[in-house]
């Protein structure tokens, strides 16, 4: 590629209805866009820095951090991260020490298990129900805690394959009594649904910005108790303002901006959740109907759905573009968000799309399965 | 701060002259504003990543990251990072072990004590020649490496406080005769002046896209020698397409995109770096005429400039604002970028403004001597 070409790139998909997992909860409001060409420039955050990104008060980061997101979250204490990823690492950089052992569920993303490896950790994952639901018992930690002591308990709430959403707060207890640090990965929760960190009683509760609290990315969030805190955000020896297991400052650019220029609408559009759970359980309902089955809990109490799709599948084995099809036609239809090859199984988050657009999602299933079979 | 607050944020000095060393590389190009718009939304990097960004193919990432930054940077591999302590990070966690010592250069930036507090380091600096010079002469790190067997040694070239050049290209000797890994961290090289990581001998080079190369942050580029790569990009043992040290993927957003739309730019204007050095040394003159004294190595060879000016010092004792006068005197001119607060001793870069503004703030300057000793 000549270097010219560098200087321009096109989404091609943008105005299509979106339906990635991955990016429904991070798409931009009209106020975040604005705080993004403003802060564009490198280092636009530290105008007015007096030695610490947590606590610049022009643009309003101090409080953003320090009162907003604390509320939110209802955790003592948050800071900013570049994602749920690198929160994760942090609490078990922090932790643990290498060949230590924590214990996840089975459902986590697989950024739980890198992380771990990076932090040079064992792991124990507790199974799930299996096929098709699988759901997480989160007693069935209770017995691993015994055997094996962890240093830390991770829950993914939802889980990132089926939308699952297991008795966090059960987990609360369980930890609680015995006293094992508990670190709720909440990248598809926080900026989505109303969630708590105390009332779930964890230590530590992740949220990622680009995914769902409709910002730009890499930005991230991480709350703890203020237990912790002397921990996660202790200071450098040397550099008194800089927190060293955030090299001192994290995010610094406009993600941030995005992520702060969007919360009064997230913080909103948490009240509507019990719509996008309605939603998602009518387009479930719907899908259903035409044959696919989802996967995960039923009835289903989050945006993220999983669907076995046997009908298409066996669409695939007949086609030129085998399972490229699907994603091929939904994408002439202005549908977007599918993983390109994928017929027999795939992922669609219903949060981004209005109920009619969801309408129009379904009578094209409904009109390919139609066309295919003649 | 009521929330409603939080979906409006201005920078006020757009406008002004620039001459904050933070910023002056990191000022957007048109394209790349561009990019950061049609990339602003979370995960739109991702719209067809098939396991790996720093494989994926639209926009051309892989193609940036594979080939285009190996020979920008005179390097084998290249990765991307959220920036330059990161980097440092990176490579400390997977060279070292808690314990370990490394040695530094004494004018290094506070990350990379904070970065090597991270991996439990143990730090040796090379001290400078002090006042008013403070350069580093690298031969002085051989008595160290003979006495403490470092794990790691790093050169800030130049560094943050005076611009100061050293010779990497021998201290590159010296790394080979001992065997020693050596970071070259180029925050405030790369994008900015030529530099190439082999004919120095470095083993790693560092560099910072939202300082130096035209980006939004967090963004930056670590680049190795070949034979590191199956330390620092080791793969997942359970992921096999995730490079653990990685967490998957880094910066999964906009400023990589601005990183690549401004890159032609970038390296062109790499081409025109004698201008720069000439401007820069021209500015420390006119200033040195005012009585001002350049601190760092002269003639200068870096846009990165420290002054001493004991003038606006004794001005700062007998006015009500007290060092905060030189800062609002300034902006009032429309220049922007000294530290607020300070007048004794600061820090200036003429990178992003051209001749006739720095003559401009150099008359300005001059003004504000005059009227103020009035």
């Amino acid at each position: 590629m000549a270097i010219q070409e560098f200087s321009s790139f096109k989404r091609e998909h943008k105005k299509l209805i979106n339906l990635m997992p991955l990016q429904t909860g991070g798409i931009l409001t009209d106020a975040a866009r604005e705080a993004l060409l403003e802060f564009a420039d490198g280092y636009s955050t530290c105008d007015f820095c007096l030695g610490n990104l947590c606590n610049i008060t022009n643009p309003p980061i101090k409080n953003f951090v320090h009162e907003i997101l604390p509320e939110f979250l209802g955790c003592d204490v948050a800071t900013i991260t570049h994602g749920a990823r690198e929160g994760k690492f942090m609490v078990m950089h922090c932790l643990t020490n290498p060949g230590d052992t924590i214990i996840i569920d089975s459902n986590r993303h697989y950024t739980t298990i890198v992380a771990a490896e990076r932090a040079g950790l064992n792991l124990i994952q507790v199974p799930s129900s299996g096929y098709p639901e699988f759901s997480i018992n989160v007693d069935d930690y209770i017995p691993l805690i015994e055997k094996h002591h962890p240093k830390l308990i991770l829950l993914t709430y939802p889980d990132g394959n089926y939308g699952n959403l297991s008795d966090a707060r059960r987990l609360g207890e369980v930890a609680q009594e015995y006293d094992v640090p508990y670190i709720l990965n909440g990248a598809y929760a926080v900026g989505r649904m109303p969630i708590n960190m105390m009332e779930i009683g964890a230590d530590f509760i992740i949220g990622s910005a680009h995914k769902s609290t409709a910002s730009a990315g890499p930005c991230g969030v991480l709350g703890m108790k203020r237990k912790w805190e002397d921990i996660l955000l202790r200071r450098s020896a040397v550099y008194k303002s800089k927190e060293v297991e955030l090299l001192g400052c994290t995010v610094r650019g406009a993600p941030l901006l995005t992520f702060m220029a969007s919360f009064p609408y997230v913080k909103e559009r948490i009240n509507r959740w019990h719509e996008q759970v309605a939603k998602a359980q009518w387009f479930s309902n719907e899908l259903e109907n035409l044959g696919l089955k989802q996967l995960g809990e039923k009835p289903h109490q989050h945006d993220l759905l999983h669907f076995d799709a046997p009908a298409f599948y066996e669409i695939s084995q007949h086609v030129r573009e085998k399972g490229y099809f699907l994603y091929k036609e939904l994408k002439k239809r202005g549908i977007w968000g599918l993983k390109p090859g994928l017929s027999k199984s795939f992922k669609i988050s219903t949060f981004a799309a209005s109920k009619e657009q969801l309408g129009f999602v379904i009578g094209s299933f409904r009109d390919l399965l139609t066309e295919y079979h003649r």
